[in-house]
């Protein structure tokens, strides 16, 4: 703490007002990380706006960063408190980024509103799970194979409608 | 270890040569808990087979079992070594199981053999994340909700292809 306050040219207590604990700065600075190395543009398409995303997150999870991710998901695994901070601080945060690009493809009437929980929760889920139990690595290939699945998840209402009256049994 | 040995009628240098570590111990119950509890019966649509077993996988998660898969992901998430065996032990069975379901639904000719991977990603994905995380229930409501989600990415190969015919830009 004493290190980020003589580089932020602050007295101690300041950063201590701002944030109450170690777990606390770590949290905000991959959340600013992350808002900086992976916008979330408008491309124009659902499959393009989001291959860009996931992309660039593939890009930002450098050495470093994996290893810092990895202890907030170890210290949110035994403490519900650190967990809270870390929905709060942090996580909260990259769901609205790619939120964004999700809302854009509802928007666009290819994506059902109820949908969008969900996909946050497979795309975010499938990046901590192989980074914790070291799956599969979280590159270029990950980014476009989940993409392509999220993006299958998408359909125009008509051929929706259509997909639908087939039932399941083919 | 003694505990595990004493219940088991064996003794303890039996227990160690099966599981040498506390960890193998735990990892292999969770693994024998999953093939008991969930099962994954082929009722004759992919949706239903994967609707019954995410049904089960979340009535699985008693209270007990979420403090030692959580106990397990923090291990995982600063151990390199535990990370490995927890895929050995316990993840790969898990994983075999979801890709009886998923390989069901490949043979019947609705989905492509080559989102198998990324959808066990995804699925333990998203239960991993809001077990670590306190993202939200792993209940019915969410079994159904990632149901729902992963039978939009199948479809049968003729509507697949006219659908991407006509490309991504609505």
């Amino acid at each position: 703490m004493e290190g980020v306050a003589s580089r932020a040219g602050v007295s101690k207590e300041t950063v201590y007002r701002w944030w109450p604990s170690k777990g606390e700065v770590l949290l905000e600075a991959l959340a600013e990380l992350g808002q900086r190395s992976i916008p979330a543009p408008d491309t124009g398409t659902f499959r393009n706006d989001l291959s860009a995303f996931m992309r660039a997150t593939a890009r930002a999870l450098d050495p470093a960063t994996r290893r810092l991710l990895r202890t907030v998901a170890a210290q949110a695994a035994v403490s519900d408190a650190f967990s809270a901070q870390a929905r709060a601080r942090f996580l909260a945060r990259r769901r609205e980024a790619l939120s964004t690009v999700l809302q854009r493809a509802v928007d666009r009437g290819v994506l059902e509103t109820d949908r969008v929980p969900v996909i946050l929760d497979l795309v975010f889920g499938s990046l901590w799970y192989r980074l914790i139990f070291g799956i599969g690595p979280l590159d270029r290939a990950w980014a476009d194979a989940v993409t392509e699945t999220i993006c299958e998840t998408t359909s125009p209402p008509r051929s929706r409608s259509a997909r639908s009256d087939e039932g399941d049994a083919r």
